[in-house]
Formats: C-alpha cells, sequence, structure tokens
C-alpha cells in the first residue's frame, strides 16, 4: 500500500524539508520584509486549501499577517480580478498544476504582489510563474489521497511564520517537529486494531478550533476521499451556530482538540456532545480531552501552534483503516485523479 | 409560521433598506475611497459568514479590493491578532451581539483600521464598536433561522460593490432587486407540492461555484438547521478536488446554477451527476441547465452578481417544506438559539 508507506514517511520528509529548505525560507522571510506587505493571500484547491487555512493562523497569529484565501474564479470564469499589489500571494500545490491557483500567482505578480508558490516540483507551472518557490521535498506522492505533501504544506507555512517572528522560541519548536511526528506515527499504530466498529458508519462528522480548525476539515477531506461516506469538517465556533442540530445519538463525531487555548472550548464542546450521546472519537494530548471519548487518539506534546501537523495524522491513518475495512481502494479511490486541473 | 412570513418578506425588506440606506451607504462609501484600504477582512458566524463569502465576490469583482475572511480566534482565544491598520474590516451578524466578531472590530479600530458593522440593531454591540453602521432595516426576525436578515447582507454587500464601482449599470440593476426577489417568491411557491419526495432523505450536497458558491452554503446550512439531515456545500471546483466520490446514485444533490459565467461548468457538473446517477435539484434561470433536473426550482432573470440574492431563496422554501413534511418544529429547530454568543 502507497498511502500506507506515505504517511509512515511523513517524520523523514518534515526533517528533510526543515534541513534542506531553512536556509531558502529564510532568504525568502528577507525578501517578504523588504516587500513589507499589508495582507496575504493565499491561492489553493482540496487538501491544500487545508494548508491555506492553517496559515490563516501561523501567519496571523505569529507574523501579525492578515491571510486570504483567494476567490480563483475571479481571476479564471470573471476575468476581474482584485487588485493584489500591496500582498504577498502565496500559491499552494502539490503537483503546481493547479490551472486557476497558477492564473491568481500570474495575475498577483503582474500587478507588483511579492508571489511565492509552494509546490512538489520545481519544474511545475506555478514554480515557474512565481517569483519564488518552496519546494516541499516530500518525494513522489503516488497515492491519490495527499498526506505527506499536506504536512510538508504546513510545515512551509510554520516555517515562514516563525521565521517572520524572528521568535527563538518558535524556532527552536519548529526543529523538534520532526520528533514528535515519529512519536504521533508510533501511537497510531493502534488505530487499525478498533477501525472495524465504524465499518457501517452512514455520517460523520469533525471538528477543531483555532490553529486545529484546519485539521477538522482535513481529516473530514480524507475520510470522505478514501470511503465516499458523507461527513463535515467544522470550525467548533460555526458548528454551535446551527450545524449542531445535526448532531443524533450514535453519530461519530471527531473532535480535534490538543492542549492549548482552545482546551476549555473543546472541553465543553465534548460535554455537549456526550449529553447528545454522540460516538466521541477524540484527537489529544490531553488526558482530559481523552478521557470521555469512545476512542482516544493520542498525539505526541507539543506547542498547539505544531500541532495540526501532527494532529492530522490520526485521521490519515483512521480514513485509510476505514477504507480498509470496507474493502475499498486505498491508494486510487474510485471517481478521483491525482492531479485536478480546475479553471 | 413566522418563518413563512418572514421569507415572504424578503422583497418588501430590500425595496425598504434600498430606500432608507442608499445615501447613507453612498457616504460611507466615501470615507472607504478616502482611507484607500489595501483589502477589506470580514468578521462573521454562521449564516453571516455566507454574506461574508458573497462579499469576497461582489467587493473583489466590483471594486477590485481582495477579502479576508476573519479568524476571531486570534483575537480571543490567542490575544494574538494580525494587523489591520490598512484594512477595511467590517463585522456582520444578525444580532450585532456576537461577541468575537466584535472584538475583532474594536482591535481593528484600535490599530486605525476604517470599522462597519452590518447588523439588524442599531443599539448592539457590535453597532456601538464600529466606526460606521449599516441598519439591515429587516424588521425583528423572530424564527431562529436566518433568512430575511441573510439576503438584506448580501444586499448590503452588493450596495457596498456597485458604490464603490461608481458603475451606473450595476447601480441600475439593484434599484430592480425587489422584483427580482417577488418573483422568486412567486416561482417558490410550487416546492411544497414536491417537497415530500425527500422526506426520508438521509444525506444531501449543495453546489455551486463563484458568486453562488455561497449560496450553496447558505443552502446546506438551512436544511441542516432545520431538517437535522447532513448534508454540505461546496464549490464546485472544490467538490472536482475529493468530495464528488461521495457522489451515490439517488444523493440528492442541490445545483445552484444561474446565467452566467459559470454556467459552462455547472452544466458540465450536472452531466457528471447524471452519470453518477444522483438526484439532480437545479436552482437556474437557465432553461439548458433546468432541464435535466428531477426538481427544477425557477428564479428570475437577473444578471449573474445579484443571482446569490434571489438565488437562496428556493433553498429557504425547500429547508421549510422539508421541515414541514418531517414534522419538525419550522420556528424552533432543536438545539438552536437565536443568539449564539461566542468567544
Amino acid at each position: 500500500m502507497l498511502l500506507e508507506q506515505e504517511i509512515q514517511e511523513q517524520a523523514a520528509v518534515l526533517e528533510r524539508l526543515l534541513g534542506e529548505q531553512w536556509a531558502h525560507v529564510a532568504q525568502i522571510v528577507s525578501a517578504i520584509k523588504a516587500f513589507d506587505p499589508a495582507y496575504v493571500l493565499i491561492a489553493a484547491r482540496g487538501t491544500s486549501d487545508n494548508a491555506a487555512r492553517y496559515a490563516q493562523y501561523v501567519l496571523g497569529g505569529k507574523a501579525h499577517l492578515p491571510v486570504a484565501l483567494s476567490t480563483p474564479s475571479l481571476h479564471t470564469l470573471y476575468e476581474t480580478p482584485p487588485n493584489l499589489a500591496k500582498g504577498l500571494v502565496i500559491g499552494i500545490s502539490q503537483s503546481g498544476q493547479a490551472e486557476d491557483v497558477r492564473r491568481v500567482l500570474a495575475d498577483a505578480r503582474e500587478q507588483g504582489a511579492l508571489t511565492i508558490s509552494v509546490t512538489n516540483y520545481d519544474d511545475s507551472p506555478m514554480a515557474q510563474t512565481a517569483a519564488h518557490h518552496i519546494p516541499l521535498c516530500a518525494g513522489e506522492e503516488q497515492s491519490i489521497a495527499a498526506t505527506k505533501t499536506y504536512t510538508a504544506q504546513l510545515t512551509v507555512m510554520a516555517m515562514l511564520g516563525a521565521l517572520l517572528s524572528g521568535d527563538s522560541t518558535l524556532l527552536g519548536e519548529l526543529r523538534q517537529l520532526p520528533g514528535w511526528m515519529q512519536t504521533t506515527l508510533d501511537f497510531s499504530e493502534e488505530i487499525a486494531g478498533w477501525a472495524e466498529r465504524y465499518r457501517y458508519m452512514t455520517h460523520f462528522a469533525a471538528i477543531g478550533r483555532g490553529y486545529n480548525y484546519p485539521t477538522a476539515f482535513e481529516i473530514s477531506l480524507k475520510i470522505k476521499e478514501l470511503t465516499y461516506v458523507i461527513g463535515e469538517g467544522y470550525s467548533e465556533a460555526d458548528f454551535r451556530h446551527g450545524p449542531i442540530a445535526t448532531i443524533m445519538p450514535e453519530l461519530p463525531v471527531i473532535v480535534v482538540a490538543p492542549q492549548g487555548q482552545t482546551t476549555p472550548a473543546m472541553r465543553d464542546l465534548v460535554a455537549k456532545l456526550g449529553e447528545k450521546r454522540a460516538e466521541i472519537l477524540v484527537i489529544s494530548n490531553d488526558e482530559d480531552a481523552l478521557k470521555p471519548a469512545t476512542k482516544a487518539m493520542r498525539i505526541a506534546n507539543l506547542p498547539e501552534w505544531l500541532s495540526p501537523i501532527v494532529g492530522v495524522v490520526p485521521g490519515q491513518v483512521l480514513a485509510m483503516n476505514l477504507a480498509l475495512v470496507r474493502g475499498y481502494p486505498v491508494d486510487k479511490p474510485y471517481g478521483l485523479t491525482k492531479v485536478t486541473i480546475t479553471r
């Protein structure tokens, strides 16, 4: 199984990425500081869009830059692009072949914005369009569901955030990331032992908050891609504004709740889900959050800002095992292709 | 039924809003031009967040301003807000009581940003925090599911976009909106006749693109709030990056496809859904898009940029009728409150 291998490679990929790209990203950060952008705009689709959502927190929270997610159709279908001249514009794509994302980069560069592409291929159309390119160093990703390229994308965003902040604590924490990833991979081996319980689940929800709201989205996307079960990722705050009404007894709800500033809100949510007799699966390194869970998925102890990078791993492993117990093809899910070109 | 009344009031609300607020919004637009923001940042939750998504298109496409959606937890839980000094910061909330949204406005104003609140209450905490306030003029909304305040929020965003552009065609089109709303309300009466078909649906999807991607999200939210059925709204482009794998025969898929630049992509999507034998419900004013639908929901003929304001109406009416045929309380869905305060 390619997917399993690619999931397992993630600690090594992050080690290589941090080693090979640190100085290069530091150079790009100097260019960003010289440009002094008023904001960041990120163009991405699918899994890469969840990396963009993480960037909203890590660039907003650590580098104080507001981050917008692009609306590529304004560039392509409508041909009425916004004026991006004062922005740092980043395009994220595994393949670097996303044509609509490339168009955003091209328009932005023409308007005078500072542009960066983040892809797995130096010779991709996106890499050739942007002024700077940060390679993911992930090696070829053959399985259709993106895993190692996703955590590499998050890590690039974390490098940008930490280097822009110049905060030595953050930079030191980032260096420890590959070890935390390996610990989490080791913990996640347990999941294969109990995934069968969810063989017949008909839908699900995944919920996170703050830095881990993108994690909930990405886990939801992985499960949909690999098992075709309908479910949705939510921010814990948005979830209370309506979708909480859909929680019925026995609905599997994946709660992403690593220790940090979101802990009180997430504990309260778990209690509410318990009252509604939902089936609660918790991803955390917090004993009190793990205790009420039907299924506990432990991750390494690490600072909250980096927790999304390892917090997605139990979700990847769960999605893969759900596909296996259903007898679905894990590397080539029905109806998907590795490169999706939208215009 | 309060919900039915509030849905029916929408033409009158838009008429009143355009009449009473035109000059006031024009004044605010002068202040925006004087401030010359590098970007717009919008803070909102739930239904109001879908109004913010529409603003990404109408302010991006008509006024060439890039639009970011806020991450309120950076202001509240983390207390590491981004620097919003060069931005136009807009807070949208029906009640004006969303505390996290108010905090974004307060931080932004303190940092030197230009701030606007858009709520239904002049004396709300948000209205008192922002430099400018645009009231929705919707009258009290008593039903928990927001309808008339949502279309009023979209209309305020359309007024800002059109007045910022200064384009007399757009301004003229906006004046015709209440008539198009009434036509669409009249068309939507048919829906009660066939909603029973979906009495036992277990999940659904809603898909739009460009200006109408927020419409798909909002219809999805209304159905979840009123019927507790799990489903998801998608951008047509994101949908192809993964979630299309979840489409099984007979799954009800609501396709929001008014005539415009998205027509070729949406027609292609409808063909793909047909191959997968999905149950297709189309909201459109385009004969070719309506023809292959199992259930056609017609809307008025109007320019694409305004179509989200009337395009949501068949979805509101469908969600209400789905709740009625299931025997659920329409005005006070289980588990929801009118004002949700997240921090």
